[in-house]
């Protein structure tokens, strides 16, 4: 199955280099905004990914020049996660169990990106609004083009963010008095400022640039041993969630089986008789 | 009642705009160090401004231009946090028992500006010694004057600090190679370091233009849904100390409830129709 | 005992100044690169360190211009860590046992460093590889000078890194997005980003000026009561793991010993007094 | 659709009582010993249940009388868990990839059991060896037949349970001096045994009798408010897992909406009344 | 202050032997079910006998024959707790905010008890329904005479329990398939049935013998050093929310000053000369 | 290196069977109370043993018919643990950091015995004060003859037990309300007692039944495969202290790498034989 065969309607999946996959948005018409099935979609595309032998990198982009994406589409959510104050003569509690399912529903398949088990580099470009941050808080690496305009938008439509932002932004680890300003205020941040503070690790002179720098590192990944690569962003993750203590105990279980690999050898002679080396599929 | 009706004795609560609440320290003639009974008074008052729904947001700045404060009033704390040396017959245990009784009896009144349900914006000037970092990291968004001289003391009074800071610190999210240097040496640090290092999220000029921003952003805060608002500052407060997996259902919980209000439909048929909305008091 | 007399073949220890010990790498003609005895090694000079009364805080540095430490020394390494594949003949899981044990093995030295009671400043200087981060993560403070190339190599030789890098990184609260860059590409950064991204808290001209500004700092801490400062470090490396609940539970238990010290008498009198007070052996 | 239709090749769904559903482990002929494709359906079985409001509580049964279940079917599983020693020319690491995916890929549909926000009902009789171990732990009430034969056999076949037993058993509180027994020597323990140590709470003449009080049972949850029983399993499960603290602050966001339901005052009214009250679904 | 000065109108404090305070619930003529302000007393009397030196251990009792407390007051109750659902044109979010504030109202005064320094003994007898429950998971050591009715009745009434039986439940470390049986069903249970589950861990003939025997045991812990008693409580409280290493950690904090006490000396002394040693006020 | 070779002064290490090693308190005219030598001693054998390929399993026991050991040796204490307050004219905070790090100095070896990868079996007879209790805590199964005489003596002699007891107490899942009453009165409990409360898990007439059974248990243990023994007795423990979400991570984990053993393979087969397996050391 080739990785263009995971596309779905408003995304599009390729692979124009061996091992790297590029998923884009595509539905620029609506600036990339999302619907619930495009985040059902979204879902699919990565757990298919991340278990694919033929993929060892990803990048996250969106069609268009104007956004990487605007959101929720609004119209289309109107049944939905902010749509629970529409159907008015139910009963409040069965009104926020349903509430609660959904928002773990659209949770579901956005938390399918973190746990993609290969490395997600997301490159934001123009307006990245709303899920555009629940988004890229679930990739690895962030990089933007000089022209994004980012905003946690929840707050100023009368909502407390719910699919990932304020739960994930504390754990990118940038400054928290940072954190609050943006997403209590829902005011837009530049580039340059989300360089500043951290939360993107790179700004380019535009898309085009900024996806020339995503490729490279890219291929660069996709060239070093998939055991390594992929036991570096698990271990990573997990210790993000845990003490120092139960981290260390964590990577010595997982190593145990892990250093057994053949690539530790390959890498090693490779590295001395300075050649590319060449992993098995993972 | 009205804010002002929280102020106390050296702490006064105004409020010059609708829902903004301001907090200043007014002991400017001993450069607002605290006494132990201040530390009570400033938790009273958060514990009232946290339910008072004439309050959206908070602003905590002090009176006077050479200091936001310098710390403990160390002639009023000689028979408390650090005087328990002291009382030199008495059995250590008990001494011990009643020290830690005193230290929690501080460090509740403190712990009631992070609990406060509003946003709380701290704009700090001049000298910002000792209780003044303990303070601060309880507030989510810090802010100060070019001329603000802060230092974590208490290393260079002979104790580990006991109220907040080392606690609250490394949970701002500022490198920790950097809290390390200025706890371990009660170095003075400036203002331009403190905006480097992420832990004030802006500088200004002077005293004036600082509260003039602060104004800014409170009435900004102050128009928005409560819901919203004040759901947001939980949410990330839970989050960060919480593993992602927790926070997720957390918000899912929470949100449960409160996407059932009023204030998205509001807000969302403002933004259609550019109003800036009313929402309802909380 | 003197400090010099915890000296190993490979690792100095001296004591310029009173209080403050050094410790060196002293392999510089194999770029300071480890092996298995030299991390047991480094592991005894710590734990000896941290409850040696006459050591207040320790420098780490390495011998020779060109290197800190280039990590892991490959040739001695493999019948070790990273040789696990060689013993071609035996069952899987007790090879996994064997390699379990023997990543612990190795952990145990180098959390030594971390566990060391009393501040330890990391200077690092030249090539800065693998087993340099590994080690400069369990440190407080880190420094370098300006020649300082970095990488976290191990995923260019095939494995997850796994005696500290990828578990204590994350909590020396620098940016994810950057972590996860370094971490995924074995990539070398210089002193400059290294100081942006706040993993170091200095850069100096040369290795020289490296030293002379951490012996000023060793010796500023030297004179503090040692009370204080290992108090600051204990609840501060407390906080980074625990939620702030538990963190001031802690410190108020911690305290209620601590307080009880003469060094706060003395500090206080001393500041009064304008003059260095002297404390007590810890 | 009806409770029926969830029914899979070796897993009958029945619903004999409104509101009640009735899972049977259809396999009697293997013992009802699980296949791979088993594990799956019956995560498919339960994630259903768990939504559908036509089912308020759940039994878990087995065909036949000789056994609940014998466990994992050794013929199917050679491929898969227990196999992973087969493809012996693989890399190790590539292996253990393969194995860690495949393990969490069982554990996923008996995680569903917890999962379902319904209360389960297991009724355990005859043989109840290995996964019927497993499965039991996920389930809230374990009741048993007087002939019940339970064991914990992985250790006998050489390898630590990995599909939930040595997690959850813990965590069903019962005293740990006898889990370390009963899971170190695999030996067959009787229902007297599970009863006293607390891992049935009731132990009955034989299936029938077993059936029928499980019915009474569920018969009994089935006519309570929903959002009431399934709130109180929800939160007795997330209390397992936190601290005192974290509980509380739990229970508090999910009642702020549940408490809003109308089933409360349907519960009052109906109790003054001396009726059965009738509940909306849910 | 005597304790019988903390009396409120519903709950009388008394001291019948030197360090030994005895809580009587007392409103028998409404089976000592508990009103709103009563939470709030209770919650007051335990927050000050905490601190009191004349008292180092608390029996906690109810008047009458019949009941220990059949619960919540519901007529109280109606404008509270379970009483959201009748402000019918208010928005569900504002309601649920105000909800949550409630019901953490109710917990913190009852999670006073669980705070009280000194041990706590429950004495139960007759009816012991709802609140009853909550607030014995508070205390230390549960007992009951033969006629002690238990129910957890809030499912019963359409509720999840939310002021603390469905959170300390599952950690007084009873069978958890138990926990969920009388949780989900809210059916009454014995006493006998609550020794052999380890709820209480005493049954009595009677309210006579069973405080006869409450009395000894306080007489028991009220002669021995309170600092060994109080620390004893805190400790084994910090381990039942907290890992093994946390708890050892903390527990090595705590006895570093408390070792430093009189009272090891004068015990040990005591023991030696066989005679009841004397200890000071803590 | 025979297992006789651990032995040290007071502790008798023996292999009366292949595989099987009786660890044996040697101090009999003392009633085997422990000096501070013998904690450190035991610390070093069990550590041995842990890594002794032919040792699968352990027994502990004592010399003589009275005591299994009478608990901490207060006259070789007096220097140490409870001897802090004797050193008068020392400072507190000085004297605090030395009784921490003495603390921590006996709970490390103590706590060897909980690390140690080989099961251990803690036979207890007759006097089994103090640290006979904190041990046996530390080991997997507990197991008594009749005359078995328990008490947490610490609260009788003024102290709150540091070196584990509090700590693990709770952590043996047995009922908190028990825990509570022996930890805070230090009354003697009978096997009896013991065993309903599940702190033993077998009772047996007289010293010479509990070894017979303990050997008869041992070889069962001593015949299985040491990759699943050792693995079950480490996932167990992992999950005692972690969520069931973190337990199931860590068993996939490990399980990776051990699903891999030829054990499996033998363990199957000789199974289906009908004959004792043999399985390569470990």
């Amino acid at each position: 199955m080739a990785p263009s065969d995971y596309s779905k309607p408003f995304i599009t999946v390729t692979s124009p280099f061996p091992y790297v996959a590029v998923v884009e948005l595509n539905r620029a018409q609506k600036l990339n905004s999302f619907t619930s099935q495009m985040f059902t979609d979204i879902g699919h595309v990565f757990s298919n990914l991340s278990i694919d032998p033929d993929v060892r990198v990803i990048i996250l982009t969106a069609a268009g020049e104007r956004s990487f994406s605007a959101g929720l589409d609004v119209s289309d959510a109107s049944g939905g996660l902010i749509g629970g104050q529409s159907k008015s003569n139910e009963d409040v509690a069965r009104k926020a169990w349903a509430l609660r399912r959904h928002i773990k529903e659209i949770q579901e398949p956005i938390s399918e990106i973190e746990k993609c088990e290969k490395p997600v580099i997301c490159c934001m470009h123009g307006i990245s609004f709303g899920a555009a941050i629940d988004i890229s808080t679930c990739c690895d690496i962030r990089m933007c083009s000089k022209d994004t305009r980012f905003s946690v938008r929840e707050v100023a439509v009368g909502l407390a963010a719910d699919v990932g932002t304020l739960t994930r932004l504390p754990h990118t680890q940038v400054p928290m008095s940072w954190i609050k300003d943006i997403c209590l205020t829902a005011r837009e941040f530049s580039a340059e400022e989300a360089k500043t503070m951290g939360f993107v690790s790179g700004v380019f002179e535009d898309k085009k640039a900024l996806l020339e720098r995503a490729m490279e590192l890219a291929k660069d990944i996709a060239t070093k041993s998939p055991i390594a690569v992929q036991g570096t962003k698990a271990v990573i993750n997990y210790s993000r969630d845990h003490s120092v203590a139960d981290g260390l105990d964590y990577i010595a279980v997982w190593n145990s089986a892990m250093l057994q690999t053949q690539d530790v050898k390959d890498a090693l002679l490779s590295g001395i008789q300075k050649r590319t080396p060449t992993f098995e599929k993972l």
